[in-house]
């Protein structure tokens, strides 16, 4: 809902449909925007159960899935979620073969490799959410702490969105000016100012906003309306999402993780090629390992 | 924080404070939003315990309270309610002596009541949301019916924000055409088009959309949001909203309840006299003694 | 150029192409919006002389046409600009077979209904702005005067945009409010708060502007503007634009004149039915006797 | 006018006063927009030719001033130039004594300067729009160039506005990346992919604009209301404008020029320190003792 919020309330789009296995939770939460769709410029808003009253969506957005429970391995859950996953791409494809999936339910690399597969779409036109956010913490957080705006700060988390995810400090620039130039060694060995710090604040920020209020939900949501309008207006903006990366980066395996890449109206059309420290190759490389076993994990025990 | 999102999503404002007493929840609900403030043109947004924080603000709004439990009285309800206000309201205007309040929790229209005496501010600084989420659905309801944008559809539900809520079908336009004119008794007697259903379904909105998701927060956010852009943009724009109503359209109960007013910089700074067809006037009086015998009893048992 | 950056700017759309003839005046426009566009959520801009670079256009809005000079007679200026609609509009719909065709060169009204025949486009989706721009600026002038906002006025000005349109007194409503119950007379004859004055402001309006700096471009571009947002967001909201008007409203000239209709993503959907006064009728039809002459005028001479 | 227009249309602002020498023409520009404000979200549009009008304005924007005439040399047209702002920034200030000024007007670097000095106001609250423009035209023709969005190249011209502007190609970025690690010597000596060529086109721009239109309005329209909206929404986003330079970046001359500032609601709240190339500092010298003769030969011939 926070992205079927921020998707309507910036006027990203003024049509927006909502599918779910739960009728009596899809028709309280679509009556409620409709009662209010006189503030949102007459906006059309549909809650149903049937995907078929999704037919011809430009954009498929999937947050779908259980949350762990506990005793639950993270095995099983990935499981359960993938099964998920499986059982709801083919019907929205079906009904919208040239839309573009965007996957934000986690493990969300795993799922959009899952995704992808299941839809038999192009590659270009499946992608999870990734590290979209993470960049947009990591932004964030560098900003509050030299006190500008986080749109004059530049930067990207790549990799696992989860807690393999690497900072590209190398390529961190403020106001235009490369990071590094003002403080030699930020984020790395030997940093005084323990840069890094804010790398630790990103990975625990969903685990701090979830102690607070039990779940995260309106960053998500505005980071994924965004990348919505990137297709919708066919900005070909840069963004870290999770796409397919294998022998891209030095990266062999075969693993959905997100990189720098252009999002237009026909989702990702090309990749922007990083020059990463030492370090940083090392760290994604661990990255896309991670990924990799987990994917080898899920075929094994099928 | 529908309110919140609907405020920084539709750049109504550009700074947000959030007061609560839960400290966690605060705390988790404003990191959450501050995460995304990339995709909020880099609002701020503060979350806190102490109403220090939120000094100098140009608008409050109430949405505390408590909801009826099993077994509870709407008596006790109240009063617990009352009691809330009254230790809200005294900070909040403490550090904000020119604000303008409104009141979003329920009963609205006795809170603001009480909320203004409290507050010892100016009559036009102190109002509830009253019917002005009754009037947008009920706009919007006439506008599905139709098939034309609820902006096209003119409309007022008065009195109490509540079952006793007042449709004025008198006052109906589409597209600026009286309604009247079109259908004749529409929502009178003998309307064999059955309009009054659509009363009905203002009234029964807030309940289906609960028995649906366990709440209400979408529509009133964005009714409220809107609300707070009159305040903000000066836009002396009609709206119905729960203000003192005594010598009102008749009304001889010292009361607050929802009547069509302008609202702009100053909060309510005039009203719109309605011609009320007598059975719509005779309604509004209903309303107006269902809410003073609430205030009385209110009063008697304290 | 009013009504491109009216667009852009509000975020209506992101694409827009103009094509003009004089190549190096739309090679200077486009490329000054270009240089901008990073502050127009990288909207894209086309200027070309040649109609391709319009193709699949949504909507093509028609701002072309010669200003009356000295000496020239109306019906010179008239038959100038007929040549010059029924040169542009053959190659626009060429290029976009499922265009909606704004026309807003003026006489607007004979120059849709020329561009109507000329396109052989179905009549939903051919009209001109026409009384759009009279509506607002009536419903402006009566806001100013009551010290409320424009958008909590309703009201409309219909048949030709130009000296002979109508303002509907009868169906004017102030918060909902019909006017005529708080000014009995209001525009009629017998109003002692001459009401009429505001029509009068209306008519004389774009004269004011044109003596002031020598020609009208702000407003125009706006209201245009609003027409192509209730198309492309499909919002069926009511305005007074200028379509076939015969055997409506008591009309039987074979005229396109302003009357309040539904517009959707499919252009003129409906007509919403008047209940004009006796006074209102007559005026009405007076205008549409005005532009019938012309019409014909414009057959005999030809 | 186009900064009127990009800031009422992109909500900035909702109150506008404009004040012009010219009063048929001030009032004709007022009226217009003010006809169209019901698409304004009924904006207050003022005009007039007394400066009381403009009492308590956050922001002042100075765009008056002559054009170079045939035979006219630049240092007589400064002249004039000199002597319109130091008529305007007096009652400018005497009625917002708060305010922050922007001069549009060129040559904008001295212009900001004699109006610094004139108006008394702390430096912060005193700059010109600078190589704004000229930044967001050489992000545009970079991301033309490389067909991404302009949002996802970061870069600056800094220096002088005009033909001795400094392009710092050792900071621009693309998507976050350092694109001298793309294109190894790019703007500089042995680009064999001319890049320097960008820096002309942004020289050029201008130039080109005038040519087809006669003048340029939108992109600086659009640019100086991005800079309202830093102020306005206090945003401390960094942007190059052009403030008081000696003893910053190796500048000795007391002169305005444009360097990466951070600009929130006190104006030019603080720089950001570049890593310039020996080239790019060189340039930047030239440009300051370009602007440091200019304001000499004021001073001379006084």
């Amino acid at each position: 809902m926070a992205v079927v919020m921020s998707i309507l309330a910036q006027n990203i789009s003024n049509e927006v449909c909502i599918i779910d296995a739960n009728e009596k939770l899809v028709n309280g939460e679509s009556k409620d925007v409709q009662q209010g769709s006189l503030y949102l410029r007459d906006a059309v808003i549909i809650g149903n159960t049937d995907y078929k009253a999704s037919e011809d969506s430009a954009v498929c957005i999937i947050t779908a899935g259980e949350r762990q429970k506990k005793g639950q391995t993270r095995l099983d859950l990935l499981k359960t979620n993938v099964k998920i996953i499986t059982q709801i791409v083919p019907p929205l494809v079906k009904y919208s073969p040239e839309t573009i999936l965007i996957i934000v339910s986690n493990p969300c690399d795993i799922l959009a490799h899952v995704a992808w597969k299941t839809s038999q779409l192009p590659l270009e036109r499946v992608f999870a959410s990734g590290t979209h956010l993470d960049t947009a913490r990591f932004r964030y957080f560098i900003a509050k702490r030299l006190g500008v705006s986080a749109s004059s700060v530049q930067g990207y988390v790549i990799g696992e969105h989860g807690d393999s995810s690497v900072p590209v400090w190398s390529a961190v620039s403020v106001g235009g000016i490369r990071f590094r130039d003002l403080s030699k060694c930020a984020g790395a060995e030997g940093d005084t100012d323990q840069w890094h710090e804010v790398h630790n604040q990103v990975v625990k920020a969903a685990y701090e906003v979830i102690a607070g209020k039990g779940y995260t939900n309106w960053a998500i949501g505005l980071t994924v309306a965004s990348l919505v309008s990137m297709i919708l207006d066919n900005k070909n903006e840069v963004a870290t999402v999770s796409t397919l990366a294998r022998e891209r980066e030095g990266i062999e395996n075969d693993v959905f993780l997100s990189l720098p890449v252009v999002i237009g109206a026909n989702g990702v059309t090309s990749f922007i090629k990083l020059q990463l420290s030492g370090l940083e190759q090392e760290l994604l490389c661990k990255s896309a390992e991670t990924l990799n076993k987990a994917m080898q994990s899920l075929k094994e025990k099928k």
